[in-house]
């Protein structure tokens, strides 16, 4: 029961204890950057994929599900795609003892695989909008240092891909999937801050790209989700085209949203603490974990009890984990703190006699819940914990961005910062050496903190077409 | 709207033009065997992995993910598994724009990713049984013809492996399965056939395999779903060892547990008819089809109604879609035939006068639900519809079946057969080549038709060592 390494100072450290002391994941299989969902782990992700599910099939998006391997033809077909891809692809070569005519691509993103048959499925303004997704995982050949959830080689994927009528339907499609990530962050109290990104770093192919970024201290940003308008720079290539209600050939837009097992990376980083992670508790493997205290003149009752206790709140539909093993409770409270349950509730000798249960949250909050106010003590504990939980993050995220007026500024920045930007390239690139990172982009919605009204580019000092925009280290 | 092809005559073109006519997956990708799973598709597939997830659970399995990717080093190992696969498996060979050191093989099925971490994860007696499953995609080089959900190349695949003090834990482990399984089964109302494969058929690397088929017509059958038994067969290669009470070190004894989407396959090809695809209430993609009828007499009260009841149903929990688009009635009443939907509701002038929906099960039944009565009328006839499916799928089953007492007889077979056999690979192969199929084992559980207690040999007339067998010819 070591100590974790400091998050503040050894962040990196930090994350990578209690990714493995909370046994979420296990890096031991044998290939770099895939590694192994142990049953905790599995539990958090299918919690994160039932928000997912939930958000996106409210704004009427069907789950279909295309094949992993991509013919190399197909993938070549939008050149700026293969461009930003071509370094990143599995690619398979051999089935069985032969040779393949043809390599396979294991699908790093679905674009090239999906819009051929788009092609065959949208015939008619009748077929449109076509608003689809699938959860699949998706394989990079990641050459940087790998990281759980954060920056590994098989990644688990959420991808939206529409076709729209025209420009205008697309961009209300890109508006209301910010809309249904608003909701998704709000189950995980995740804050965020969505930024169109400049040109150079745009997704391959898109004609514009917003990230959703959370910091994660000092400069550091991790992004967390996109969405891009792609117009017809797919369309085109790969020849989706409907026959308007004027009779017309036209090709559609489209869009995508995509999300992954990176928002998992990003709770335990913006959540956890010194004791390990805390999970919000749509996300949290088990959102209760009872604990019997069996002093040596306890009898059975606080066993009895807490039985009781966990048998009742399952049945109500909490996910409750009963540990009733032989450790003390001490070693039971280290490792539950350490895996981010966020209700601790104990039964001992006390709490059997006057049929209550004695309750500590995951941010430190003690209370008693009698046993005829079970269900509805421990429901309204979790919205409690679950608010505290948001009004922290938001808290440590306000705090997290700072505004600069000069590039001078910039060098060793503890925080996110703000700086004014005339919109050029060079200015960009400018304020990226300067800040040692990157320019995240010009914010879709209010900036974390106050601005002033008058704004001029940090680089080149000009007032003309200067906005806001966001910098700071990506990880 | 043309007619299905007969499905006695032509079992193979009925069933292909099922699963297009009810767009259940579409084979329009670019690469052989592998498929799209269409909106209507994946809800089928999502219903049918709550079944086996909901079963599976129950009896104390928790899920996980490996990486589908396997170093070709650990492929290996175990030396009859490798065989058995070599042909089979695709290979990616290439990361980017290098060659990889160790070639890397898409996972055919996952002993040899999982067995390596298990070696990590079993120490002790007290981690004993590990009981974990996973719902994954693997592929397979298929050089037969491919056919959706049947035989394919990526396969949506369920996968239970375990980890068991010993041979007699092993066993219980697959006795459960089998248990589970039969739950699973009823939801699919899919009857079925429990054999021990003969030792030349079993899965490669197991000491036994137990299949369970179901008849399609004719002698033929789907394996449906397979457990096996492996002994130390790969715990001795994979060094998954743990300390036992008494201090010894012991190898663990294994099972696995396998099906896949061709359970789906299954579900169309016992069920369906003439008209189309007809699915169990737990499977369907739909459970409930609601049309309003708008006759020139009917004003709007119809379309009012229709959409009052499917929005109770909906609320209630049952899985309905309202089609009110502009087709006539019965062009309507043939699609939703044609994708199986079990209960069809319509609404017309007579029915928003009387406060009361016409009924039509996909089975042909009609009936009258009041609106007062709706939920509990649909929650009935969608009981009785599977009750009633369930039936006819058994009286099919036992016609399926018939005795053969000489080899002569087995040729032509217009059912599956019972044979005698002695147990001998000899024997079995004569019985494989009159049946122009494969000997599908002995029996695990009582024979769908009553046998004589005396049994003899078909093959060598030997009564010493015969026991009743199956044979068959597997699709």
């Amino acid at each position: 029961m070591a100590d974790l390494p400091d998050k503040k100072t050894a962040f990196i450290d930090w994350y990578l204890a209690v990714v493995e002391g909370a046994n979420l994941s296990d890096k031991r299989y044998g290939i770099k950057g895939m590694n192994v969902w142990t049953p905790y782990g599995f539990r958090a992700r299918r919690n994160l994929d039932t928000v997912l599910i939930r958000e996106i099939e409210a704004t009427g998006s069907e789950a279909i599900e295309f094949p992993a391997l991509i013919p190399a033809t197909e993938l070549a077909k939008e050149k700026e795609h293969i461009k930003g891809f071509d370094g990143q692809v599995f690619w398979v070569t051999k089935g069985g003892l032969s040779t393949l005519d043809i390599p396979l691509a294991l699908r790093p993103t679905s674009e090239t695989s999906m819009y051929p048959v788009f092609a065959l499925w949208v015939r008619s303004h009748r077929d449109l909008p076509l608003n689809v997704y699938q959860v699949v995982n998706v394989w990079r050949y990641e050459t940087k240092t790998t990281r759980p959830f954060i920056r590994i080689r098989e990644i688990h994927f959420f991808e939206e891909h529409t076709c729209q009528a025209n420009e205008e339907h697309a961009t209300a499609r890109v508006r209301s999937n910010l809309g249904a990530f608003r909701k998704m962050a709000e189950a995980f109290a995740l804050p965020y801050l969505a930024t169109r990104r400049p040109d150079w770093d745009k997704f391959p192919g898109a004609h514009y790209s917003i990230a959703l970024d959370t910091p994660i201290g000092g400069p550091q940003t991790l992004q967390i989700g996109t969405v891009h308008h792609y117009r017809e720079n797919f369309s085109r290539p790969y020849g989706i085209q409907y026959e308007a209600a004027d009779g017309s050939q036209q090709f559609v837009h489209q869009t995508t949203f995509g999300l992954s097992e990176r928002l998992l990376g990003a709770i335990i980083a913006v959540h956890g603490d010194s004791k390990g992670a805390v999970f919000p508790s749509a996300i949290a493997p088990h959102q209760v974990v009872v604990i019997p205290i069996l002093g040596t003149d306890a009898g059975d009752a606080p066993a009895r009890v807490a039985a009781e206790v966990a048998e009742r709140l399952r049945h109500h539909g909490f996910r409750v984990h009963l540990d009733d093993g032989e450790e003390r409770p001490g070693a039971k409270y280290y490792r539950w703190e350490l895996r981010g349950v966020p209700l601790r509730l104990e039964v001992g000798r006390r709490e059997a006699e006057s049929r209550s249960v004695s309750v500590a949250d995951r941010l430190g909050r003690k209370s008693k819940v009698a046993l005829d106010q079970l269900e509805r003590g421990v429901a309204e504990r979790l919205l409690e914990f679950d608010r505290e939980l948001t009004e922290r993050a938001r808290a440590a995220f306000v705090a997290s961005y700072s505004l600069a007026r000069t590039l001078a500024e910039l060098a060793g920045s503890t925080t996110v910062r703000i700086v004014g930007w005339c919109g050029s390239e060079e200015c960009g690139h400018r304020i990226e050496t300067a800040v040692d990172g990157a320019l995240l982009g010009t914010p879709e919605e209010e900036l974390p903190i106050p601005v002033p009204a008058e704004v001029t580019c940090i680089a080149c000092g000009r007032a003309e077409g200067a906005r806001w925009a966001v910098a700071g280290q990506p990880l």
